[in-house]
């Protein structure tokens, strides 16, 4: 289901003063988005303060089931308590939901959507359309592209997660813990259970009684329902490392069909939304210091796993604010009104 | 090879005041090795200065070809350059070296020890014995007892490693790096390629044309060499993150036999040089912050990977400068005069 073509569009967004709430109006602004109104809400907490919108100063209002009325899309990114109890009063007042909390993703009538992936999944929405987990939107933009030529039957992947992807609190813990260590006092961690800073938390999101956490397990059935293959097996260690924006992956595949390095490389440099960055020789490989702001997926360090017949392995860094969040969402609703 | 039992060793310590000579002299203190003299041994540039031990100041004495007369045992740890000119030296004035460096581990007469792995190969000595490298050595003490129980087959590891592994200076860049730009100047790195404050650095030793670095390499070939079995396959990537001290691992395995998570902990926590750090509903999980100072490897996150028949994810952290280096190279020393 597109969206009616208008001249512009009301746009709420709701989180609007968080890490990728902030991210979503910027990006906003610079694809120079069709808004015609931007409704920023956020709970009671933020009330009174305002973000800036093509140089105005917008105040911030507080989001209540009446905050959507007469509103086109609704940008989600205020947590899945929020999503599960405004999504449904936001899409039944007529707008289109984007969220990007885990709270709709895996709901069978709810497209997940990267639109370098899968656009087309968006046309069977019926109000809400989830946004995926960070760690999953850079992985399947790298990797479809590979699955689509030499299928692949098994990912190995490791992550390490930057504080941003928590949110504005932790980047602030980050920086704390870091000068009260300078100055030779203690970390006093508040948003992780251990010192982040100087440090590396193998734990992102609850455990689950198997002993994978959520953020884990989202990859495996996040990457399925996104690259539309029941078939993929997906195992996962996800691990939160002291680097402010921009995710880094390490990323083992196998294919049923052979690829070589090359191959690989040839491939992803035609592909939407990915960047091939990889000359060892001249030791160029992404890095997140390197890839903060930027739109693409970066890919670097392909080369053949001589472990097993058809193996690779990439090393996929991207901005998780950015491509693992608000420009995801403001690239869904880009398709939604492109009509 | 055994060495003739002696009250007391005479032991150089090559590279005396680097970050893993130092930790040397420390752990051959803690464990009240049967030293009579220490000599320790270091470039030009360090001499003048003194290594305390034993609350004694020893003088450093420089490097030179006449530096072993009388030693008995002569630890190396500055560097492959080093280790390749004086280490034949050493043997020939009648020291049995070992060495930290990456100059002899992969020679077919030096044997490539860790202790609790495979102890017997230094009796095959011939003068020289190679401590293996730092990643590899951790990774082996938790895998072997699986290996014996079930066969490894495949080991898809993702390391986080430390500045300490690289050195003192490079210790003191982190630090440097994280002053400046908290006081918002640029980071001017001089020891590694790129920024490593709040970075990670997918770049570990030099690369080779496969596209692989040495240090990838080293866990193919020296795991295959410390656990006596040319089969297991071994794919890597390692990668440089802002921690001080403690290198950590996220490790795949497939085995021959099926083993489930809980018989992989039984197995792991009667295991010589293992401390099974897992209880995920407590966040009990190793971390590099917690395992600094310790001698033991410390494996957490222990669970079935259900993305193939007989699969186990392992979270494997241990102290770089200890079990990694200096631990390690005392323990064979140990090995060595046990008789």
């Amino acid at each position: 289901m597109r969206m009616k073509k208008k001249p512009a569009y009301t746009v709420a967004v709701v989180g609007a003063t968080g890490a990728v709430g902030t991210e979503m109006i910027d990006v906003l602004e610079e694809r120079t988005f069709p808004v015609g109104t931007l409704i920023p809400l956020a709970s009671s907490r933020s009330a009174g303060g305002t973000v800036t919108f093509r140089g105005e100063a917008i105040p911030v209002q507080v989001l209540s089931k009446d905050s959507f009325s007469g509103v086109d899309i609704a940008l989600f990114s205020a947590g899945a308590d929020i999503s599960r109890e405004f999504a449904p009063i936001a899409a039944k007042a007529g707008a289109v939901v984007i969220d990007n909390s885990a709270a709709w993703r895996m709901e069978s009538d709810v497209p997940l959507v990267v639109p370098e992936v899968n656009e087309h999944d968006i046309a069977n929405h019926k109000g809400i359309i989830a946004n995926p987990n960070c760690s999953t939107i850079q992985m399947v933009v790298a990797l479809k592209p590979l699955h689509d030529r030499a299928r692949i039957r098994r990912i190995v992947v490791t992550t390490f997660q930057s504080v941003s992807g928590t949110g504005k609190e932790a980047m602030d813990e980050l920086m704390t813990e870091t000068q009260d260590l300078l100055s030779f006092k203690e970390a006093t961690p508040k948003v992780y259970p251990y010192q982040i800073a100087f440090n590396c938390l193998p734990q992102i999101d609850d455990f689950l009684p198997s002993g994978y956490t959520k953020e884990e397990m989202k990859m495996l059935n996040e990457t399925r329902k996104i690259m539309g293959d029941r078939s993929i097996q997906v195992t996962a260690t996800t691990v939160r490392v002291p680097v402010y924006v921009g995710h880094s992956e390490a990323v083992n595949i196998e294919t049923e069909q052979k690829l070589t390095a090359n191959e690989a490389r040839a491939i992803l440099s035609e592909a939407p939304g990915v960047r091939v960055f990889d000359d060892p020789a001249h030791k160029v490989y992404p890095m997140p210091l390197d890839v903060a702001g930027k739109d693409e997926v970066y890919v670097g360090r392909v080369r053949e796993d001589e472990s097993i017949a058809n193996g690779l392995n990439l090393w996929v860094v991207a901005d998780n604010l950015r491509k693992g969040a608000a420009l995801n969402a403001i690239q869904i609703a880009g398709c939604l009104v492109k009509g």
